[in-house]
Protein backbone atom coordinates (compact mmCIF):
# COMPACT_ATOMS: atom_id res chain seq x y z
CA UNK A 1 0.00 0.00 0.00
CA UNK A 2 2.76 2.15 0.25
CA UNK A 3 2.70 3.01 -3.27
CA UNK A 4 0.05 5.13 -2.79
CA UNK A 5 0.96 7.14 0.22
CA UNK A 6 3.21 9.98 -1.83
CA UNK A 7 4.62 11.48 1.45
CA UNK A 8 6.97 9.76 2.65
CA UNK A 9 7.55 8.68 5.97
CA UNK A 10 4.21 8.17 7.16
CA UNK A 11 1.99 4.43 7.73
CA UNK A 12 -0.72 4.67 5.12
CA UNK A 13 -4.13 3.61 6.57
CA UNK A 14 -3.37 4.91 10.28
CA UNK A 15 -6.03 6.76 11.69
CA UNK A 16 -3.86 10.10 10.75
CA UNK A 17 -4.43 9.84 7.27
CA UNK A 18 -7.58 9.43 7.44
CA UNK A 19 -8.27 12.69 9.16
CA UNK A 20 -6.09 14.23 6.82
CA UNK A 21 -8.16 13.12 3.70
CA UNK A 22 -10.95 14.48 6.12
CA UNK A 23 -9.77 18.14 6.88
CA UNK A 24 -8.52 17.85 3.36
CA UNK A 25 -12.42 17.24 2.45
CA UNK A 26 -13.63 20.30 4.90
CA UNK A 27 -11.44 22.07 2.76
CA UNK A 28 -11.99 21.06 -0.50
CA UNK A 29 -16.53 20.93 0.09
CA UNK A 30 -16.33 24.39 1.85
CA UNK A 31 -14.33 25.79 -1.47
CA UNK A 32 -15.68 23.82 -3.78
CA UNK A 33 -18.95 23.21 -3.00
CA UNK A 34 -20.45 19.53 -2.61
CA UNK A 35 -21.45 19.33 -6.08
CA UNK A 36 -17.82 20.47 -7.87
CA UNK A 37 -16.01 18.58 -5.20
CA UNK A 38 -14.67 15.43 -6.65
CA UNK A 39 -12.50 12.58 -4.82
CA UNK A 40 -9.26 13.52 -7.07
CA UNK A 41 -9.11 17.08 -5.91
CA UNK A 42 -10.29 15.68 -2.68
CA UNK A 43 -6.77 13.27 -2.74
CA UNK A 44 -4.60 15.88 -4.38
CA UNK A 45 -5.33 17.94 -1.29
CA UNK A 46 -4.44 15.33 0.95
CA UNK A 47 -1.47 14.50 -1.22
CA UNK A 48 -2.74 10.52 -1.16
CA UNK A 49 -3.98 8.81 -4.10
CA UNK A 50 -7.53 8.52 -4.83
CA UNK A 51 -7.25 5.00 -4.63
CA UNK A 52 -6.68 5.61 -1.18
CA UNK A 53 -9.60 8.16 -0.62
CA UNK A 54 -12.18 5.39 -1.96
CA UNK A 55 -10.46 2.85 0.44
CA UNK A 56 -11.96 4.94 3.54
CA UNK A 57 -14.99 6.24 1.51
CA UNK A 58 -17.18 4.56 -0.86
CA UNK A 59 -19.01 7.44 -2.03
CA UNK A 60 -18.68 11.29 -1.85
CA UNK A 61 -21.69 11.51 -0.18
CA UNK A 62 -20.00 9.38 2.61
CA UNK A 63 -16.82 11.34 2.77
CA UNK A 64 -19.15 14.69 3.43
CA UNK A 65 -20.99 13.03 6.68
CA UNK A 66 -17.64 12.00 7.99
CA UNK A 67 -15.54 15.11 7.15
CA UNK A 68 -19.13 16.93 8.64
CA UNK A 69 -19.18 14.84 11.16
CA UNK A 70 -23.38 14.17 10.61
CA UNK A 71 -25.15 11.77 12.44
CA UNK A 72 -26.62 10.65 9.93
CA UNK A 73 -24.97 9.90 6.26
CA UNK A 74 -27.31 9.43 2.64
CA UNK A 75 -26.62 5.78 2.81
CA UNK A 76 -28.50 5.41 6.07
CA UNK A 77 -31.31 7.87 5.00
CA UNK A 78 -31.62 5.41 2.22
CA UNK A 79 -31.72 2.62 4.01
CA UNK A 80 -34.23 3.73 6.46
CA UNK A 81 -36.33 4.88 3.25
CA UNK A 82 -36.48 0.95 1.80
CA UNK A 83 -35.82 -0.86 4.78
CA UNK A 84 -39.94 -1.63 5.58
CA UNK A 85 -43.45 -1.15 4.67
CA UNK A 86 -43.75 2.04 2.47
CA UNK A 87 -46.92 2.84 4.99
CA UNK A 88 -44.46 2.92 7.65
CA UNK A 89 -42.09 5.39 6.30
CA UNK A 90 -42.79 8.42 7.95
CA UNK A 91 -42.28 7.16 11.31
CA UNK A 92 -39.17 5.35 10.40
CA UNK A 93 -37.72 8.54 8.80
CA UNK A 94 -38.86 10.63 12.21
CA UNK A 95 -37.94 8.00 15.13
CA UNK A 96 -34.64 7.88 13.19
CA UNK A 97 -34.00 11.48 12.67
CA UNK A 98 -34.89 12.14 16.36
CA UNK A 99 -32.85 8.86 17.37
CA UNK A 100 -29.43 10.31 15.82
CA UNK A 101 -29.96 13.55 16.95
CA UNK A 102 -30.84 12.97 20.59
CA UNK A 103 -27.22 13.32 22.37
CA UNK A 104 -25.38 16.38 22.13
CA UNK A 105 -21.97 14.81 21.01
CA UNK A 106 -23.10 13.49 17.64
CA UNK A 107 -26.11 16.47 17.13
CA UNK A 108 -23.36 19.37 17.83
CA UNK A 109 -21.56 18.93 14.55
CA UNK A 110 -25.11 18.96 12.43
CA UNK A 111 -26.20 21.84 14.30
CA UNK A 112 -22.63 23.45 13.42
CA UNK A 113 -23.02 23.04 10.22
CA UNK A 114 -26.76 24.56 9.84
CA UNK A 115 -25.81 27.56 11.91
CA UNK A 116 -22.48 28.01 9.02
CA UNK A 117 -25.26 27.36 6.74
CA UNK A 118 -27.52 30.40 7.79
CA UNK A 119 -25.08 32.58 8.02
CA UNK A 120 -22.17 32.18 5.68
CA UNK A 121 -22.72 31.91 1.50
CA UNK A 122 -20.21 29.50 0.31
CA UNK A 123 -21.25 27.03 3.64
CA UNK A 124 -25.04 27.53 2.84
CA UNK A 125 -23.84 26.37 -1.08
CA UNK A 126 -22.49 23.28 0.22
CA UNK A 127 -24.94 22.58 2.72
CA UNK A 128 -27.88 23.27 0.10
CA UNK A 129 -26.25 21.05 -2.77
CA UNK A 130 -25.30 18.10 -0.18
CA UNK A 131 -29.24 18.21 1.01
CA UNK A 132 -30.58 18.33 -2.31
CA UNK A 133 -28.69 16.24 -4.82
CA UNK A 134 -26.92 14.11 -2.45
CA UNK A 135 -30.03 13.30 -0.16
CA UNK A 136 -33.51 14.35 -1.15
CA UNK A 137 -33.58 14.54 -4.92
CA UNK A 138 -32.35 10.96 -4.92
CA UNK A 139 -35.01 10.25 -1.79
CA UNK A 140 -38.09 11.11 -4.19
CA UNK A 141 -36.56 9.57 -7.45
CA UNK A 142 -36.44 6.29 -5.21
CA UNK A 143 -40.31 7.00 -4.21
CA UNK A 144 -41.24 8.24 -7.74
CA UNK A 145 -42.91 11.33 -6.03
CA UNK A 146 -41.92 15.24 -6.67
CA UNK A 147 -38.67 16.90 -5.15
CA UNK A 148 -40.99 19.78 -3.58
CA UNK A 149 -42.66 16.83 -1.40
CA UNK A 150 -39.30 15.86 -0.15
CA UNK A 151 -38.71 19.18 0.60
CA UNK A 152 -41.42 19.93 2.47
CA UNK A 153 -40.83 16.45 4.81
CA UNK A 154 -37.58 18.11 5.00
CA UNK A 155 -38.49 21.80 5.97
CA UNK A 156 -40.59 19.82 9.03
CA UNK A 157 -37.82 17.86 10.29
CA UNK A 158 -35.70 20.77 10.01
CA UNK A 159 -37.79 23.05 12.09
CA UNK A 160 -38.55 20.00 14.75
CA UNK A 161 -34.62 20.10 14.97
CA UNK A 162 -34.08 23.42 15.58
CA UNK A 163 -37.02 24.35 17.86
CA UNK A 164 -36.30 21.54 19.84
CA UNK A 165 -32.66 22.02 20.16
CA UNK A 166 -31.06 25.36 18.91
CA UNK A 167 -34.53 27.55 19.81
CA UNK A 168 -35.22 24.99 22.68
CA UNK A 169 -39.00 25.56 22.95
CA UNK A 170 -41.12 24.10 25.56
CA UNK A 171 -42.75 21.59 25.50
CA UNK A 172 -40.97 20.86 22.31
CA UNK A 173 -37.33 20.68 23.98
CA UNK A 174 -38.42 18.36 26.13
CA UNK A 175 -40.98 15.75 24.62
CA UNK A 176 -40.60 12.35 24.21
CA UNK A 177 -39.60 10.77 21.40
CA UNK A 178 -42.40 9.00 21.18
CA UNK A 179 -44.88 11.66 21.35
CA UNK A 180 -43.14 13.61 18.68
CA UNK A 181 -43.23 10.34 16.54
CA UNK A 182 -46.61 10.36 16.86
CA UNK A 183 -47.27 13.75 16.28
CA UNK A 184 -45.21 14.19 13.35
CA UNK A 185 -44.64 10.81 11.55
CA UNK A 186 -48.22 11.25 9.72
CA UNK A 187 -47.32 15.07 8.53
CA UNK A 188 -43.86 13.57 6.72
CA UNK A 189 -46.11 9.74 5.68
CA UNK A 190 -48.24 12.40 4.14
CA UNK A 191 -45.58 14.13 2.02
CA UNK A 192 -44.00 11.16 0.92
CA UNK A 193 -46.78 9.39 -0.20
CA UNK A 194 -48.68 10.49 -3.59
CA UNK B 1 -48.74 66.70 25.12
CA UNK B 2 -45.47 68.32 25.68
CA UNK B 3 -46.05 67.24 29.67
CA UNK B 4 -45.77 63.77 29.14
CA UNK B 5 -41.98 64.25 27.26
CA UNK B 6 -39.32 65.18 29.71
CA UNK B 7 -36.84 65.78 26.62
CA UNK B 8 -37.05 70.07 26.05
CA UNK B 9 -37.40 70.86 22.83
CA UNK B 10 -38.23 68.22 20.76
CA UNK B 11 -41.69 67.94 19.98
CA UNK B 12 -43.22 64.83 20.97
CA UNK B 13 -45.26 62.97 18.45
CA UNK B 14 -42.83 63.35 15.83
CA UNK B 15 -41.75 60.09 13.27
CA UNK B 16 -38.24 60.85 15.22
CA UNK B 17 -40.02 60.12 18.73
CA UNK B 18 -41.71 56.63 17.64
CA UNK B 19 -37.71 56.15 16.22
CA UNK B 20 -36.42 56.74 20.00
CA UNK B 21 -38.68 54.72 20.92
CA UNK B 22 -38.31 51.41 18.83
CA UNK B 23 -34.60 51.96 19.05
CA UNK B 24 -34.79 51.86 23.06
CA UNK B 25 -37.76 48.52 22.63
CA UNK B 26 -34.63 47.01 20.76
CA UNK B 27 -32.07 47.84 23.64
CA UNK B 28 -33.90 46.45 26.78
CA UNK B 29 -35.58 43.63 24.20
CA UNK B 30 -32.11 41.77 23.61
CA UNK B 31 -30.85 42.53 27.50
CA UNK B 32 -33.63 41.88 29.43
CA UNK B 33 -35.64 39.12 26.28
CA UNK B 34 -39.13 39.88 26.04
CA UNK B 35 -40.64 38.50 28.61
CA UNK B 36 -38.64 40.80 31.61
CA UNK B 37 -38.86 43.68 29.52
CA UNK B 38 -41.80 46.17 30.56
CA UNK B 39 -43.23 49.28 29.13
CA UNK B 40 -42.17 51.17 31.47
CA UNK B 41 -38.46 49.95 31.43
CA UNK B 42 -38.23 51.05 27.67
CA UNK B 43 -40.12 54.28 28.18
CA UNK B 44 -37.54 55.10 30.74
CA UNK B 45 -34.62 54.25 28.44
CA UNK B 46 -36.31 56.22 25.31
CA UNK B 47 -36.48 59.24 28.14
CA UNK B 48 -40.40 59.49 27.65
CA UNK B 49 -43.61 58.70 29.66
CA UNK B 50 -45.25 55.48 29.31
CA UNK B 51 -48.33 56.87 28.14
CA UNK B 52 -46.26 58.31 25.14
CA UNK B 53 -45.20 54.57 24.63
CA UNK B 54 -48.75 53.57 24.80
CA UNK B 55 -49.98 56.30 22.65
CA UNK B 56 -47.80 54.87 19.88
CA UNK B 57 -47.83 51.12 20.82
CA UNK B 58 -51.04 49.67 22.59
CA UNK B 59 -49.22 46.26 23.53
CA UNK B 60 -46.02 45.31 23.91
CA UNK B 61 -45.68 42.33 21.48
CA UNK B 62 -46.61 45.17 18.93
CA UNK B 63 -43.92 46.90 19.71
CA UNK B 64 -41.96 44.22 19.60
CA UNK B 65 -42.77 43.35 16.13
CA UNK B 66 -41.98 46.75 15.25
CA UNK B 67 -39.22 47.44 16.59
CA UNK B 68 -37.97 44.49 14.70
CA UNK B 69 -39.84 45.22 11.85
CA UNK B 70 -41.36 41.96 11.66
CA UNK B 71 -43.28 40.96 8.80
CA UNK B 72 -46.38 40.18 10.97
CA UNK B 73 -47.63 41.05 14.27
CA UNK B 74 -49.17 38.75 17.13
CA UNK B 75 -51.87 41.11 16.37
CA UNK B 76 -52.24 40.17 12.84
CA UNK B 77 -51.97 36.14 14.19
CA UNK B 78 -54.38 36.14 16.44
CA UNK B 79 -57.36 37.94 13.56
CA UNK B 80 -55.71 35.23 11.38
CA UNK B 81 -56.86 32.66 13.32
CA UNK B 82 -60.21 34.18 14.45
CA UNK B 83 -61.42 35.28 11.35
CA UNK B 84 -63.15 32.65 9.07
CA UNK B 85 -64.16 28.87 9.70
CA UNK B 86 -62.40 26.82 11.77
CA UNK B 87 -61.39 24.02 9.14
CA UNK B 88 -59.80 27.12 7.03
CA UNK B 89 -57.35 27.53 9.20
CA UNK B 90 -54.50 25.91 7.97
CA UNK B 91 -55.24 27.48 5.03
CA UNK B 92 -55.23 31.07 6.17
CA UNK B 93 -52.27 30.68 8.33
CA UNK B 94 -50.29 29.20 5.45
CA UNK B 95 -51.04 31.54 2.99
CA UNK B 96 -50.82 34.62 5.42
CA UNK B 97 -47.47 33.65 6.37
CA UNK B 98 -46.22 33.04 2.56
CA UNK B 99 -47.70 36.57 1.64
CA UNK B 100 -46.14 38.58 4.58
CA UNK B 101 -42.71 36.91 3.20
CA UNK B 102 -43.36 37.60 -0.35
CA UNK B 103 -41.20 40.96 -0.31
CA UNK B 104 -37.32 40.74 0.18
CA UNK B 105 -37.55 44.14 2.05
CA UNK B 106 -40.81 42.81 4.66
CA UNK B 107 -39.07 39.03 5.15
CA UNK B 108 -35.33 40.37 5.61
CA UNK B 109 -35.70 42.15 8.98
CA UNK B 110 -37.39 38.93 9.71
CA UNK B 111 -34.46 36.72 8.55
CA UNK B 112 -31.83 38.48 10.41
CA UNK B 113 -33.65 38.13 13.96
CA UNK B 114 -34.03 34.45 13.39
CA UNK B 115 -30.02 34.09 11.74
CA UNK B 116 -28.90 36.18 15.41
CA UNK B 117 -31.65 33.79 17.27
CA UNK B 118 -29.60 30.79 15.78
CA UNK B 119 -26.55 32.29 17.14
CA UNK B 120 -26.59 34.31 19.75
CA UNK B 121 -27.98 33.46 23.08
CA UNK B 122 -29.44 36.27 24.12
CA UNK B 123 -31.14 37.31 20.33
CA UNK B 124 -32.67 33.56 21.18
CA UNK B 125 -33.59 34.21 24.74
CA UNK B 126 -35.60 37.28 23.17
CA UNK B 127 -36.85 35.52 20.11
CA UNK B 128 -37.98 32.28 22.36
CA UNK B 129 -39.78 34.04 24.89
CA UNK B 130 -41.80 36.21 22.03
CA UNK B 131 -42.68 33.27 20.38
CA UNK B 132 -43.99 31.10 22.22
CA UNK B 133 -45.19 33.50 25.41
CA UNK B 134 -46.81 36.03 22.57
CA UNK B 135 -47.78 33.81 19.82
CA UNK B 136 -48.29 30.45 20.10
CA UNK B 137 -49.09 29.37 23.40
CA UNK B 138 -51.89 32.40 22.89
CA UNK B 139 -53.05 30.89 19.60
CA UNK B 140 -52.62 27.39 21.52
CA UNK B 141 -55.00 28.61 24.53
CA UNK B 142 -57.54 30.44 22.28
CA UNK B 143 -57.64 27.05 19.97
CA UNK B 144 -58.04 24.74 23.02
CA UNK B 145 -55.10 22.56 21.71
CA UNK B 146 -52.19 21.65 23.19
CA UNK B 147 -49.01 23.90 22.87
CA UNK B 148 -46.49 20.96 21.57
CA UNK B 149 -49.50 21.15 18.51
CA UNK B 150 -48.83 24.80 17.91
CA UNK B 151 -45.05 24.24 17.73
CA UNK B 152 -45.58 21.25 15.25
CA UNK B 153 -47.17 23.63 13.14
CA UNK B 154 -44.64 26.55 13.68
CA UNK B 155 -41.72 23.95 13.19
CA UNK B 156 -43.02 23.23 9.63
CA UNK B 157 -43.55 27.00 8.45
CA UNK B 158 -40.26 28.00 10.00
CA UNK B 159 -38.44 24.78 8.06
CA UNK B 160 -40.61 25.93 5.01
CA UNK B 161 -39.33 29.50 5.43
CA UNK B 162 -35.65 28.51 5.73
CA UNK B 163 -36.03 26.39 2.92
CA UNK B 164 -37.38 29.07 0.71
CA UNK B 165 -35.55 31.74 1.77
CA UNK B 166 -32.51 31.21 3.10
CA UNK B 167 -30.80 27.57 1.92
CA UNK B 168 -33.05 28.61 -1.10
CA UNK B 169 -33.80 24.73 -2.16
CA UNK B 170 -35.42 24.60 -5.49
CA UNK B 171 -38.08 23.54 -6.22
CA UNK B 172 -39.09 25.03 -3.01
CA UNK B 173 -37.62 28.42 -3.66
CA UNK B 174 -39.43 28.94 -6.76
CA UNK B 175 -42.43 27.06 -6.19
CA UNK B 176 -45.46 29.07 -6.78
CA UNK B 177 -47.71 30.02 -3.20
CA UNK B 178 -50.88 28.08 -4.50
CA UNK B 179 -48.76 24.97 -4.74
CA UNK B 180 -47.29 25.60 -1.28
CA UNK B 181 -50.51 26.29 0.35
CA UNK B 182 -51.99 23.27 -1.31
CA UNK B 183 -49.10 20.89 0.09
CA UNK B 184 -48.95 22.87 3.50
CA UNK B 185 -51.98 23.83 4.79
CA UNK B 186 -53.33 20.50 5.23
CA UNK B 187 -50.38 20.11 7.53
CA UNK B 188 -51.09 22.82 9.64
CA UNK B 189 -54.84 22.26 9.67
CA UNK B 190 -53.86 18.66 11.13
CA UNK B 191 -51.77 20.18 13.41
CA UNK B 192 -54.79 22.71 15.09
CA UNK B 193 -57.33 20.42 14.92
CA UNK B 194 -57.48 18.21 17.91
Amino acid sequence: MSTIKRRPGRRPGSADTRGEILAAARKVFAEKGFDKATVRGIAREAQVDPALVHHYFSTKEGMFAAAMQLPFSPDLVYSVVLDGPREELGRRLVTMMLTVTSEPETREPLVALIRSAMTHEQARTMFREFITNAMLYRVADRLGIPHLRVEAAFAQMFGVLMARYVLRLEPMASAGREELVELLAPTIQRYLTT
